[in-house]
């Protein structure tokens, strides 16, 4: 915790989610200290706090690609504008919004290079050289890196100049491979968002009209946040042989015939940054679950005479080695503030656990516990303080999946046509509405130019949504978004 | 391993270290699938393997850095030109290598950014901005990052347009604890290098033309690689209020007075990895310190007839249990390529251990281990295979320290004067040359024009120096380096 703390006093200036849910949104992000604006047009500054859980989402998905059989590389930053104008629909959709390097030291440069807005055409061009035979497939590479896409409007984590996130490229000797690899990830990513983030997602396929430009089919994972808007949180795209085509990527098969290959792209960003704060904050601030909080728990001790000072801290040394590393815990011993302005503090963080611990505690050898979704307070003894505490973890992190499941079912409603749509938001709804959809591009863009809300998915797992199945349809969501 | 395997035969055509040291060096990082290049001017694609070992590196590098009080942070990759040239010596020494991004989607920029060649100016703007009393005292922030510093001679690891380092950046309320700092992440690097790279370094001060631009003194860790050519590992800067004073950082002390910062930086890099096969590989290719190998056991199983493939493989599952998270191992059962092809590919990428696995080692529950520094055999029973095969890597990881060490050892050479110097370069000597050294800046340039060779540093250590010591001098270290 040595990031310098706020200057003031302020959590009683939080606005009110319903007030101004956008307000809301930029003034957690700076008073919880997960960013702060930079000189730079758009990019932002990730403070340590909102690293902190930069840095537990990567390890924890991370250990989930690497478990799926891929390895980590790093591909150069830079992308020559003929590299990127070999795709057609990949250029058309990128080139507009890339940063463009122009003069390298002192000297123009020959091509302009465009900062990576994404990489599949310098790992398009590695991968034909790369890729001989069969042998060589599956080839299943990620990488986490910095991109960057020239945006007009942007807001911290949600949509900024410069972004954080992984992308993973696989190339594969059969279609059917490719989509396995597709479906696989997309499941990797709803896992791991539903388990560690606490977030629950629809699983679907994107329209033509969504979906990743250069790919065949885009599939996405779609959360809800709190002010009934939707947030696409992950994609994986089958690209099909699109890329394979024009940078050549081919391999001898079995028989000695060449052959092109079939690729995936897939990616997270820091964008689940946000939507953490969206879906779980309150108006006292942040709710982090505790599988990515940086602090797990935060012990505040209370004293005012000089001996329960000392008793006090003694005690603390006790915890320290009660709990080991079995939690992440961040004891707040700072004299200048005091206990009733550090709990403000520590709940707009979001810790999700405040331990105190008072003369009393210390008198009964007892810590007195506070949860930060539902301010339960419970005494434990220290004696059962290793158990206990990741226990209350584990139903924390439960609580605020089932909280945001409660919330994204109730914000789902079903109606059986485009009116029904149109009628749900021009009567102020919101959230997703399940409509049986026979692919009619005029519907989207009906939807689109009336309500604002674009389709989201079809869901893969339409089980929920029985009574909307149709010969000729497929259940889609539609939504307002980010 | 799904990284696509190098297509042809390799290891009879690595050209020798004594031959041709340089030819030796590219070869080895592309038969060893480190890394490849790209068709970005200046700019590596790292692969796997490669990536692998940076992996580690970070791993092992990132917790000393935490448990010294660090926090990690990311602040944004460009910087604008007006913030780059507040401070006059920095902007002379980096603008001319800068990248410029002078257009932004389809629009020119009004202000060119710069691509960080290093971070100092965009996060001594942010620390204006957070720091105000000596509470947020000291502030310390690391990031791990891509910078870019055009270049126009490059060499995979050594020096590339982009590169990935960690950068500390750090400010304190006074010089003192400001120097201390900056001796306390010397000393972290210095000890991160010899135990984990398993390569000795010198410790020391940068002369004033060696300094880095913008920092009032800095300190380096020198290594030796195997053609005798020094190698500057790491740097750790006392910036002195160079940064505070064009910036205003100031803070307000306990006394209520306006004081400026006083501020460190510090930082490793991907050329740490070049370092790696400099100093310990030899004429087969690479040979990687167990700490750092992202492959620390390959496991190759030997088999002609049917009966014993059957045999041979259900063995490898004992191994694999017995083995379980203990050391990282990797079986390779391609049936396309031979054992003695495996063999050599392994050495080639210098994994430290070969475990050889035939009929005869199922039939005595055994297996044969085969060293890549010393290629010794012995014979593990698979009983003891869970404690023996750690023990060995310890070995091996001490082994190769010292042999680096005897060699950086026997490569340092004392004289006594600047004839001494140019006496030992122009007979065609290399490595280290130790000398009193004045200060005198004469000296410095005269080795450099007439021996090509430079002020490496001024050892902290100087007992094995102590016949140089003179009243009115300093040790210095010269040699030619990358």
């Amino acid at each position: 915790m040595s990031d310098a703390p706020e200057k003031t006093s302020f959590v009683e200036d939080l606005t009110d989610q319903s007030d101004d849910f956008s307000r809301w949104y930029n003034e957690v992000i700076r008073k919880a200290q997960l960013a702060d604006n930079s000189p730079v047009k758009g990019c932002m500054v990730i403070r340590p706090y909102g690293y902190g859980i930069w840095e537990n989402i990567q390890r924890l998905l991370d250990k989930r690609i690497k478990a799926t059989g891929h390895q980590n590389a790093y591909f150069p930053l830079l992308i020559p504008e003929s590299l990127l104008q070999l795709e057609a629909d990949h250029v058309e959709g990128f080139a507009p919004e890339c940063a463009w390097v122009t003069q390298g030291g002192k000297e123009p440069l020959e091509e302009r290079y465009a900062i990576r807005p994404t990489s599949e055409a310098i790992i398009g061009h590695m991968y034909s050289k790369w890729i001989e035979s069969y042998r060589d497939l599956p080839l299943l590479l990620n990488q986490w890196a910095n991109v960057m896409r020239w945006e007009k409007r942007t807001r911290p984590f949600l949509r900024t100049s410069e972004f954080l996130w992984q992308e993973g490229h696989t190339a594969h000797a059969s279609e059917q491979e490719c989509r396995e690899e597709v479906m696989r990830m997309l499941e990797v990513y709803r896992e791991f968002v539903e388990t560690e983030l606490a977030i629950p997602v629809h699983a679907g396929k994107k329209s033509d009209a969504e979906r990743f430009a250069g790919a065949e089919d885009t599939f996405t994972i779609e959360a809800l946040m709190r002010d009934g808007k939707a947030l696409q949180a992950g994609t994986s795209h089958h690209l099909g042989q699109h890329f394979a085509k024009v940078f050549d990527i081919t391999y001898q098969d079995e028989t000695g015939k060449r052959q092109h290959v079939w690729q995936t792209s897939w990616g997270v960003s820091t964008r689940l940054i946000g939507a953490l704060v969206m879906t779980h904050g309150d108006d006292a601030g942040l709710r982090l679950p505790p599988n990515v909080a940086p602090i797990q728990a935060v012990i505040v001790p209370i004293y005012r005479k000089p001996e329960d000072k000392a008793a006090v801290l003694g005690f603390l040394e006790q915890i320290k080695a009660a709990l080991g590393e079995k939690v992440r815990f961040h004891i707040d011993d700072r004299d200048q503030y005091s206990p009733g302005w550090k709990y403000n503090e520590y709940e707009m963080r979001g810790v999700p656990v405040r331990l105190e611990v008072g003369p009393k505690d210390v008198a009964n050898s007892a810590v007195m516990s506070v949860r930060r979704d539902t301010r339960a307070k419970e005494s434990i003894p220290l004696a059962q303080l290793p158990e206990r505490l990741p226990a209350l973890l584990a139903e924390i992190q439960k609580a605020l999946f089932d909280q945001a499941s409660a919330f994204r079912d109730e914000k789902t409603v079903m109606v059986q046509d485009l009116a029904g749509v149109l009628a749900h938001f021009e009567g102020g709804g919101s959230g997703f509405v399940a409509v049986p959809w026979d692919g009619s591009v005029a519907f989207e863009a009906e939807v689109k130019a009336k309500a604002g809300a674009t389709l989201r998915c079809m869901p893969l797992d339409t089980s929920r949504f029985a009574s909307l199945e149709k010969p000729g349809h497929r259940v889609a969501l539609f939504a307002r978004s980010y």
